[in-house]
């Protein structure tokens, strides 16, 4: 069913139309080629060209036309609309836009809306100091960095998620149709509910070519095309042509027509109208609007309006488009001619006024204020963003009593779940919408995060079945398998004002690691751009680690995430190892609550002891890296023989196991335990604001003293951040390593509770002196790591004292002069909780 | 046009299969819950179970029974078949598969093939020392590990390319289907060519859940799904149903018509028949052929044949049955009740003799030899790998004069591109197939690599315009704008025997970072196992930098790729950073005719100045970090006031230009000029075997002078890899930063000239003695930083004496005791080279 135009689009709306389009094409090619002689108000000589012709002319056409058109739709219908460009190296072409609609220069005052600002806007194009030839951080109206490419569609999506008012244009190339991610993306309508969403529609943009040959879809026929976009959910109309007066008409109605349709979807979900609220009684069934979204498959010339042949060869039309049609200019007068008619041809002496100024009947075109496409605070999120609510943390607190710190088993991320629900249930809008949500391929509940199933479900627009379980299309957690699409939602969710988590294994966050460090440049950037307001951290929990993987063998095992995060934007990248579930919960807290950062917190699912009560767990965290006194066998004071570091969950937990033997098989030697939340502390506080300076660096891990640092992730992390560091050397890291046998990392599974006897080797060959007890301690850890290997291969599972160990020392921080020497613990018997989960479902689900 | 099942297939042979997939069932069962009694020779009691229950069932009935009926067909069709499991987690049916067919036990003779090997197949899985949980590098008939999903298809095309006699059955579970890398790869009909490839046929396995939920195809109708495949070139047929006797004949039915649809594809193609080597006359249009290839559709239930319902819940046919249907054994006798009946319903005696031996006339259902997709050499790749013929590198050498060092500028990659082009036409077949494949995402002529377009094509199984350029369905590059795609075709392709290269941008590298992770580690493991034969390198070469993006901004510079490939496996992983075009040359061939490494090259594609002739070319890439004498100020034996080292073209250039500088502003100072081109020389040798060994490591950097380091990518991965080296702080390296301001990074377009600077001043800083001209070098360095500043951004490129800069100190090895301070080169006029450029396109295309 196809809506009839809705508005009048006579001969001389079509006019002005193309007028404007023609003025963004003209700043379009002069931000390309021109240094000087902007409106060409002179001649063209060589001199007003630029020395490098850098820049892509071939997607921009294209761009503005619907841009053009959209200001119409806008218009007409008196709604918001976010662009998004896939093509990113239409940066010219957004930048014009931006300009002419006004917000180019309100947003850079030293661009003016004059001659002297079109020559300056020209200026800084693809030139030192100005701006990228892609569409960037820099451009007003964009949530979407067109570098990396494959991304549109979920950053589309993730803005129209909750912005029930929102309709998000998403220009999708042909060239980023062939990457994975933006192919997973077409599945969006599964996961699109009009009841509480904004809408996303594609255009997809098939001019035929990237940069060297043709595209896919490019080649493909029409009917492949729309069967492919309709079996995933899409109701696609093909515009097509090389002829301005007819393609604009035709994409015209194409836009007011998909417009009117998605109203028509969206009453019918909210029951009442378009402004949410409705019960959604009546609403037609969540599989069929799957199957209903509009979308435009939109066939243009590549390069359009631009040189059709040059030396004799095709340019329009073809990849010869994609870049600068017309080039050495200066080794061939008629390549200078050629550019002078090209940009002659969009007649500028009619488009620009005496003062360079853009004519009035063509300022009028575009929308009023926030409606612009440029200003719209849709895509300056920040204009948007409420704080998160911050509940009071106590009301999740894992009650640790100080008398029995490291005895209890509790799992690390349940606190976070339980966060995440009332999070969830504080930022609920009376429509089904909301300002939080989590993203994560389908493992909430294998990473206990679960309790946000109390309040809402995974969402999913599709035929449900008795069976399922918490499924539906009111459901607001966001589970899909594919890293690509949970981060990319998220990204676009935070962009335009929300918050969230992207929640996923440790080894499977590197198949969205390049988008991380994409944002990360983006948050960078945006910090030093006034105009940009502050938008929520992007936070990924990564909760499946490599110390505890269960049946998953190697492949499932890799802390290189971060490996990837330290060297980018000190002033956005911070990385949190929590040890327990109290630091768990005050870290998650402070990170979805925080502002333009990317956060990593890594903290493991599953059952842990637990060290510290909530106010203890504040204080560690906001210091990031702490003396941890009653773990230690010397006074707070007193010069140590060693420092025992440690950073994450299980390494804390085997480097207590490690000082719990020392204490008892050398009482004498002086350590000090170190935990480490925060890894960017022991960066040079120059390096990074988390920093540490390094005479408190050297307060905590002596000036001199060796440390041993039980490391979550690669050794090597942590010498690249302490380089800098007086005497780095003295640094010994023993953390996760890829460097054993066929056998050693999967037998992870058992072994990382072994960590202990080996840190404890370590600690003594270390120490400044060896004490009484060295050897015979030494003996032991070889004979108990000889014994266990001999027992796991046996057994199957840990031997029992060493499954059920727990911390047996002294549990405040009063100094231990005299270092008691602690009984050894009774040995559990199987039927101790360990042991009794005999025969229970354990481990990861993937 | 469907062909009728070729074979018959009565009650006796279908009879054969249900229980040939019994007993696959019944090991798959065993291997995750049995410790003992493996037969059940006795009735189940709990000591039997293993005491954690780790593994997935859902996928493993629905992976046995595909891989019962291929073993027909193979035996029906006499033909060579390729298994690649995508539902990873199904790895105790391909244990349970190869244990069968007897591979497992010729490839492990430690699991023979009677009762104890049964008990030590079961024994071995989910437990420490024993395998993963999923199909890996250690499963027999493997080419693909189970873990990150969203390969399946790349593999099985890399496989499929160039080798005519093969066909690979893909498994592609729903899941895995919602990840962006497997929703591209659908696009395989455009690059699959009959007349030289073998075929992938998909079997889309849908049994409708994930780990939580279901999944998006699970709950798409069959129109859909189908419409979907149709459209990117498949020709689909579904087989459903959840009663045996009806799912097995028709799926053999579909395999056999499959089978039958193929070879016709091919012999169509081929002009006379399968066997390759004719002219094609006749050959159907390459459009025609792209939208004929099987494709089938399989909806089965998720943990068929397992328990259906568990404490009152539906388990089978839900994500339920995804892990381990009954737990808790220990708290439940009824669920070990139902574990026992559940086992002894495959009926084991029936299926296994006394002595535990599957029964003759179950064994005669598998292949003979290789024929086993267990066995088959197609999944063991070194077994069909021939070696790489070695072109003379002479024939490709960039000449340089020695008395012209570092004048003249040449494209680095170009001499690659002509030893790929020679490659590629010494390991071409008669058929138009080969044995060398260069993947990148439409950026071969781009990057400088087009002499391989003088003896072939892209490959494009569309239709073809006149304006298209080298492109054509027998073209053998193999561009397609996704590194997924790219990387994970390469990785099909040399695991199944061949050699090939990705080339790409530095920073979208990252897309597929993860993969690069987890090829590393298979073929970490892959050494360690005797029987698996050595396999060609997965070889990246990165030649778009972050020194030299042009117009492309921050977005597009990221050196990353680096710091993810450092911590991982030492025995595999390799980085090179050749400092011009014969240095790439020798490290390229070096990397592409070498054996089980993933080796990184990055390289920068545009003019740089070049250095080393090919013998001196040689001996510093063996080397791998050496002193260049000529760049030195002083003699080879002396001891230098500091060390210079640089890695990377532009940081060589830097560096050379800052010893100009030093060399005439302060004659006196010695300066060690040092090449590092295998950083890997950085690390301990402990730690990696091209590491130094500490003396030979400060044979070259000295034992303790200050050592500045201009280096290609972010500079703590030079901290980190010099951790454990004496006195690592003495290091200063100077690479790229993110840390700038807006403008910084972008301006690095400009800036990367200006780099010489900065060293030189870190020189002076860092220098053991402050020489006469100290002050005034300083000075002048920061005058021409200022100067530079201003200058770019009124003439918006290099100054003209930094753009044309060139060495102009000595260029022999000869000691140079008196330092002669150079005169001034000549300053260059605007007619030189670079300026020549004016208006000239430039820079890269993406």
């Amino acid at each position: 069913m196809r809506t009839p135009s809705a508005i009048a689009y006579g001969p001389d709306e079509l006019d002005l139309d193309l007028r404007w389009w023609a003025a963004a094409n003209y700043l379009t090619v002069g931000q390309i080629y021109l240094r000087d002689n902007a409106l060409l108000r002179e001649p063209l000589r060589l001199e007003h060209t630029k020395p490098r012709l850098l820049g892509h002319w071939g997607t921009s056409p294209g761009l503005s036309m619907v841009y053009t058109l959209l200001n119409r739709v806008i218009r007409a219908t008196d709604s918001d609309w976010l662009y998004i460009t896939g093509p990113g190296h239409g940066g010219p072409a957004l930048v014009a836009a931006a300009w002419l609609e006004g917000t180019y220069t309100e947003v850079y005052p030293h661009i003016g809306d004059d001659a002297d600002g079109v020559l300056d806007l020209f200026r800084q194009f693809s030139t030192p100091g100005g701006v990228p030839s892609h569409v960037s951080v820099q451009t007003p109206g964009s949530i979407h960095e067109g570098g990396e490419l494959g991304y549109a569609l979920v950053h589309a999506a993730g803005a129209a998620f909750d912005h029930p008012d929102l309709t998000v244009a998403c220009i999708v190339g042909d060239g980023e149709a062939e990457t994975g991610p933006l192919a997973a993306s077409w599945r969006l309508p599964t996961f699109l509910n009009p009841r509480r969403d904004g809408a996303v529609l594609p255009i997809l943009h098939l001019n035929g070519y990237k940069i060297a040959g043709p595209t896919v879809l490019g080649r493909a026929d029409d009917a492949d095309v729309e069967a492919y976009l309709i079996s995933q959910g899409w109701d696609p109309v093909v515009v097509s042509g090389d002829d301005p007066r007819e393609v604009f008409p035709a994409l015209l109605d194409a836009l007011l027509d998909a417009h009117g349709r998605i109203r028509e979807l969206q009453a019918a979900a909210r029951g009442d109208g378009t402004d949410g609220g409705a019960d959604g009684a009546g609403a037609p069934p969540s599989e069929a609007v799957r199957h209903s979204w509009p979308a435009i498959v939109l066939r243009t010339p590549k390069g359009w309006t631009g040189p059709a042949v040059v030396d004799g060869i095709q340019v329009e039309g073809t990849n010869r488009a994609h870049q600068v049609p017309l080039a050495g200019l200066a080794d061939n007068p008629q390549h200078l001619a050629m550019l002078e008619r090209w940009m002659r041809g969009y007649r500028p002496e009619e488009l620009f006024d005496d003062h360079g100024r853009l004519v009035p009947e063509l300022r009028g075109l575009a929308p009023e204020g926030d409606r612009r496409m440029s200003a719209t605070p849709y895509a300056n999120g920040g204009r948007l963003r409420t704080p998160l609510p911050r509940p009071e943390l106590s009301a999740y607190e894992v009650v640790v009593d100080p008398a029995a710190r490291g005895r209890e088993l509790v799992e690390n991320t349940i606190t976070t779940g339980r966060l995440l629900r009332d999070l969830y249930a504080a930022t609920t809008t009376p429509d089904g919408g909301g300002t939080f949500r989590l993203f994560s391929p389908d493992e909430t509940a294998s990473n206990r995060l679960q309790p946000v199933f109390e309040v809402t479900d995974r969402c999913f627009m599709g035929p449900l079945r008795d069976t399922d379980d918490h499924l539906g299309p009111d459901g607001r957690v966001m589970e899909v398998l594919s890293e690509h699409l949970c981060q990319g939602w998220l990204e676009g969710y935070l962009l335009s004002g929300r918050h969230g988590v992207f929640a996923t294994y440790e080894a499977f966050a590197m198949v969205s690691a390049s988008m991380a460090v994409q944002h990360v440049k983006w948050l960078q950037h945006a910090q030093e751009l006034p105009w940009r307001a502050s938008v929520s951290s992007l936070n990924i929990l990564l909760t499946s680690t490599c110390w505890r993987n269960d049946h998953n063998g190697f492949s499932h095992q890799g802390p290189g995430l971060i490996d990837c995060l330290l060297p980018l934007a000190p002033g956005v990248v911070r990385v949190f190892l929590p040890p327990d579930a109290n630091t768990a919960l005050w870290i998650s807290e402070h990170c979805l609550s925080g502002t333009d950062h990317v956060n990593l917190i890594v903290v493991d699912k599953q059952k842990h002891l637990q060290y510290l009560g909530l106010e203890e767990a504040a204080r560690a965290c906001s210091a990031g890296t702490s003396v941890w006194e009653w773990a230690s066998t010397c006074g707070p004071d007193e010069d140590p023989d060693i420092v025992l570091a440690c950073a994450g969950d299980v390494p804390t937990q085997e480097a207590l196991a490690a000082v719990q033997l020392l204490r008892e098989g050398v009482p004498d030697l002086k350590v000090r335990f170190v935990n480490v939340i925060d890894l960017m502390t022991l960066i040079p506080e120059d390096d990074h604001p988390n920093g540490f300076s390094d005479s408190h660096f050297e307060d905590v891990f002596t000036p001199e003293r060796h440390v041993v640092f039980a490391f979550h992730g690669y050794p090597r992390a942590v010498h690249q951040l302490i380089h800098g560091r007086t005497n780095p050397g003295r640094f010994h890291v023993r953390g996760f390593s890829e460097q054993g046998t066929t056998t050693t990392p999967f037998d992870m599974v058992v072994l990382n509770r072994m960590s202990r006897f080996h840190l404890a080797k370590e600690v003594l060959r270390r120490a400044r002196t060896r004490p009484p007890g060295w050897r015979e301690l030494k003996d032991l850890c070889d004979r108990r790591l000889a014994e266990h290997e001999t027992w796991i291969r046996e057994h199957l599972e840990d031997l029992p004292d060493i499954a059920t160990w727990t911390w047996t020392g002294p549990t405040d921080d009063a100094p231990t002069d005299d270092a008691p020497a602690d009984p050894a613990p009774p040995a559990r018997l199987p039927s101790d909780p360990v042991l009794a989960d005999h025969g229970a479902v354990d481990g990861d689900g993937r």
